[in-house]
Parts: structure tokens; sequence; C-alpha cells
């Protein structure tokens, strides 16, 4: 199949790569021309912009970092809308938000072409490993059309709903963990501070109702006061900045992951964004004292 | 082995019956006296004093609400300080303060007397089957001495630490659910209010980094919109109290537990107290209004 990837960084390279080694024909275009280099030795057409692209492939995914390098990709001045046309699809597989995921796909579907969003879980090893979460918005059809490329990108794929559905569940992964993390960090802080082993209560929490990935994982990280990534404060960060722009316009009060957001925002004022986000412990640490 | 039993409410009567069960010895009492018929009945002996139960048995169990209970129960006018005598064991297992705790114990140690606190979570299911856990704050020796007694009690018992680590996993118990059933409750109330199938969502959210037993457990009562507890608000609410108070006079911000107290308080005052505290996403939804 002839297949665009746009955005090769952390996440889109090693994703092309598994696409391309499943015998698809790539035509791809990196902001860093560097990012191309390995594709195109294997046979991928480097092109110089998004609407090159959509000239050549069926299928364009878009892997970038945020709302508005999305919304430049698909309708920016040398954008994909300049030269998509009728029956062409357009997969993000970026975090950005659900509203203005509906908005790119109305704009899109005016052009007879039709969207998905498929923001992913799993990080840069999953990308790697073909191991990504990968939560589906758009049509049941197109879904299923797209759905072997899936696969040879990732292993959990749930088509959660109409389009932005991708987004909103991606959007409440970042707002479970991120609360998640900050109950993990509250609980662990009071044992140690109470005097007590936190790593006996965690043993002793972990299989009954307070447990959780989060605790184990997590939690781990905090016991150990070893923060590497993991997920990144830096992008955990503008995940919650997506959810709460997306909870002002739709009206929606979420008072705890509006405070795991302050913690956030407060660890990149720290330099700690390249940090783990159970780093958020350290915020109670330092805000009662290290003892 | 001769056995007392003080507080025979929805926890402490099963309890007491399953220790009697395994043949030992038992004088009990209750603030209102049916309760320790069944016991009678089956060979208990009915005390009508704390102080007559200190009187005859070598290990004295407590179960009741709360710390204020404990206390009188223990330092009260006709309580066990009255009677008791170097060599017996004092096993608090009502969840009350740590530092509360860990004054009591001083207090016991001044005549001789041993104390573990042994708050358990499992509810009255757990206490009627015997499968609660159990954890445990006090010295090794003693916890060995009691553990086979336990052992009839529950099913997963930790020794945390010295006095009052048992209560202090218990508190940080009932953080991490809290916290964690907010963030559950603000993830479904944006899937929601974004127009998405929460339940979808949580199918997705299950088996990745969002993954927890209150996704599963308190996430499908917010589903079914069904609030049986389960864990009652107004018990959940004392919890946090307790936890809170222990911040206040350790000296530790507990921010995200804070809130989720707060939501536990409004449901107090909306009379849904005898509900699940999954019911915290009730406040979410009339904040924002029903949709």
């Amino acid at each position: 199949m002839k297949l665009g990837f746009i955005g090769l960084g952390i996440m889109g390279r090693p994703m092309a790569i598994n696409l391309q080694r499943a015998g698809h024909a790539l035509w791809v275009h990196g902001r860093r021309p560097v990012t191309m280099d390995v594709l195109v030795e294997a046979g991928a057409v480097a092109c110089s912009s998004a609407a090159d692209v959509a000239a050549q492939a069926e299928i364009i995914f878009i892997m970038v970092s945020d709302t508005a390098d999305v919304e430049q990709v698909i309708l920016g001045e040398h954008g994909l809308m300049q030269r998509l046309q009728s029956g062409q699809i357009v997969v993000d597989m970026s975090t950005i938000s659900p509203v203005a995921t509906r908005r790119l796909a109305q704009e899109l579907a005016t052009r007879g072409v039709d969207m998905l969003d498929a923001p992913v879980s799993g990080g840069e090893v999953g990308a790697i490993n073909a191991t990504l979460s990968i939560m589906v918005g758009g049509k049941e059809k197109t879904f299923q059309h797209v759905k072997p490329l899936f696969e040879k990108l990732g292993k959990n794929i749930v088509h959660v709903g109409d389009h932005g559905a991708g987004q909103v569940a991606k959007a409440c992964n970042q707002i479970v963990v991120a609360v998640t993390i900050e109950a993990v960090a509250e609980a662990l802080t009071f044992a140690r501070r109470s005097g007590v082993d936190a790593a006996r209560v965690r043993d002793a929490l972990m299989g009954g109702f307070a447990g959780s990935k989060v605790m184990e994982v997590h939690g781990k990280r905090m016991l150990d006061n070893d923060f590497k990534p993991g997920f990144k404060v830096r992008l955990h960060q503008k995940d919650l900045r997506i959810v709460l722009e997306n909870a002002h316009q739709l009206g929606i009060a979420l008072p705890a992951a509006s405070l795991a957001a302050q913690h956030l925002n407060a660890l990149m004022g720290s330099g700690d964004g390249e940090l783990d986000s159970a780093a958020m412990v350290k915020i109670l640490e330092r805000a009662s004292g290290t003892k």
C-alpha cells in the first residue's frame, strides 16, 4: 500500500520503520531532513512538505507534538489540504485536543477525505517494539480499513467511537494516570513522614483496593528515588494542558486533574521536565521539607 | 486461649464469632447488650464493661468506630486500664489515628501490657468470610504470638512496622482509594461530557497504566449508576478526617486527599452517606449539571 508518514521524531520514526518493514511503500516528511535518512535508505521517498506526501500516499499518518502542529500539517501553507483528493485517509496518531480533532475531521470531510484520530500510549519502547496501545476515533468502516496497519504498530487497538473519541480516551488515560500518581505520592509521603517504611506500606496495599499499575510502576520509582522516564513530565504537562483546555471549552470541573497539572507545572519550573512524571512526589517532599 | 472482644458491631461481631468457632473461650462486651446474644448462646461470657473483660482475657481485641471510642475503651472510667496486668495483650483492630495509637501503646506499656494496632480492609463480607486484609503495627514478637488468631480473621496479614504502622498503612490505603476514585470519576465524567461512551473508554484504559482495582470496581459502579456499598461514604469520610488530622499534626501537605475529603463532606451534606464512596462521581456531575 502507498503510505505517508509525517513527523519522524522519537515516536514517529520507529512507527514508520515498522510500516516499512511490513512491506509498504512510504512517502515521508520530517521537519529535520536527517530524520528521514534511515527510511530513505530502505526505499522511502523523502518529501519536502506535507502537501507532497498528500500527492502520493493513499493513507497518511501524522505523529507530531501538539494541536497546532497537526493543524499546520493539515491546513498550513504546504499542508495536506493543498493536494488531498477524495478517498484518501488521514490518520492522526498525535495526542491533541479532541475538540480540534472534530473540527479537522469536518474540514477534511469537505474534501471527501476521511480521518481517524488514533493517539497511542506505550512510549518509545512501545513504538519500537510495535506494542503500543492505540485508541481510535472515527468511522467503523475506516477503522476496519486501517486496522491491519495499526496491527503493525501496536497490540491493544480499541475503536472507542466517532471522531475525537480516541483523543478523549487518551485524555482520560492521562487524567487517571496523573491523579493516581498524586494519590500514590501522597500516601507514600504520609507513610515516610509518619516514620513508617513506605516500601512495606506499598507491599501491604498492592493486592487490595489501593492496587494499581501506577502503585506498581510509579510507586517503585518513588521508593527508589529513580525518575528515569518512562513518560516525561514535559509531555504529561502538555497532555493535561489539552485536557484542561477541553474542560474549559466544554464546562467540566476537573479539580484533581487541575491540581496534578499544577504539580507538573511546578516540576517544569524546577527544571525537572525530562524526569518521569512519578517525580510529582518531589513536590510533596519539597512542600513540607524532606525528612 | 482466653480471648476478649470489645465492640460487636457490623465488623466486630462476625470477627468474634470466627474466633469462637476456632475454639477459643470468649469474654465479650458490646454497648448494646443484644449484640452479645449469639456469642453468649455459643458459650461466651457477657461482660458489663471493658474492665470486666480485662479481668479475664489474655488477649483482648477491640473493634469500635473511632479514636475517641478506643480511648474510652482503654482509658475510660470502666476501661481496660482499670484491670489490665503485665503480660496481657491489647489488639486494636479499629481504624483510628496513628498518632493516638502510639500514645495508647505507651500508656499500656507503663502497665507491662503490649499493644498491636491491626486495622483491616475488606468490609462486612471480609469479616464474615474471614478474608480481611490486616495491617499490623507493633513488636515482632507480639505479632508472631497473635498471628495464628489473625489467621482466623483474614488472609492478607502484613506486619508493617512498629506501633502505629498498621494505622499508617490503613490511612495510606484510604488516601489512595479516595484519590483514585476521584481520578476515575473525573476521567469518566470527561468522557461522558465529551459525548463518548464512557464504558468503552474504561475498556480501552483498563489494561494500561490507567488500570487499577478502583477503575475495575468503582468505575463499574459509576457506569452502572449503582452505588450500593461496598464501602460507605460515611466511613470513608471518617477515615480521611483521621488522615487529615494526622497530616495537620505532622505538618504534611496532602492536597488531593484533602480535595477528596471535601467531596465526601459534600456527599454527607446531600444525604448520600450510606452510598458507596464511588458516589464521588455525583459531585462532578452535579457541579457541571448532568448531560
